[in-house]
């Protein structure tokens, strides 16, 4: 992929990732290290809870699908980070075994006034299962480099 | 800590977590598996950017304040999950060796209409530096269970 810089977005514009399994190992080691809550950490005591077995923190499910929308390369060469995101949420419980890949949309398209060489760019992120589930949307804030001089 | 159910908590509510140490390593592994962007990853890509050394992922940070708020024992009896997060704000970068804790207001207390054993607790996350810096905030929905009869 070539690189990409602020200009080269457009509204409308989708990018989807690779997929990633999802196996019952990274789940455990993911609650054991950063969310330690019985339904993501302790298959018999998930298979009692409310969710009926286990299930990935949502916050897995959050980097995981960052992750694999960063190896797209799409913000390789312009990105700057981001201030912050909105409205995450989490539609669709991950279990063991499922398969999801992320796609991000451009929604919007904001130069900045102050500082030349940079702009925002608003997206929807939305990462689905193998069956098209959606297992979590948000809406981000992207900054983004225009192409150097 | 006594266990805590739906009713336990009012308005105004507040815990504070242990402090955890961020160090460089730990933002090279959580970067490596998760975010992948230079500014987290490479040490000397991330003097020359515009944040003048490495970063950890916002992801990161989200994650590791929820993990050690998790570990004071607030949800270990009540905790049921949380259907999404809003105003997800990371005003100031987290860099290796600061040392962050994170603070759990209670904003809101929503009663359930349809399910009489749990109800919904609206909380404002903080995670702080040790300077006392904001450098994460949001709004979380979470579901909470009922004290059993």
């Amino acid at each position: 992929m070539a690189d990409l810089y602020f200009e080269d977005f457009k509204v409308g514009d989708r990018f989807v990732s690779d997929g990633v399994t999802v196996s019952e190992g990274m789940i455990l080691d993911f609650a054991m290290r950063y969310d330690p809550q019985p339904f993501h950490l302790d298959a018999e005591a998930a298979k009692a809870s409310h969710f009926g077995g286990l299930i990935a923190s949502g916050f897995q499910t959050v980097a995981l699908g960052f992750r694999m929308f960063i190896q797209t390369g799409v913000f390789r060469a312009c990105g700057m980070g981001s201030p912050g995101i909105d409205e995450l949420r989490w539609p669709h419980p991950v279990r063991p075994g499922d398969t999801i890949r992320s796609e991000l949309e451009i929604l919007e398209i904001r130069p900045s006034r102050s500082k030349p060489d940079r702009g925002m760019l608003i997206t929807k992120m939305t990462v689905r299962n193998q069956a098209g589930e959606e297992v979590m949307t948000f809406k981000g804030m992207q900054l983004t480099r225009r192409r150097p001089a």
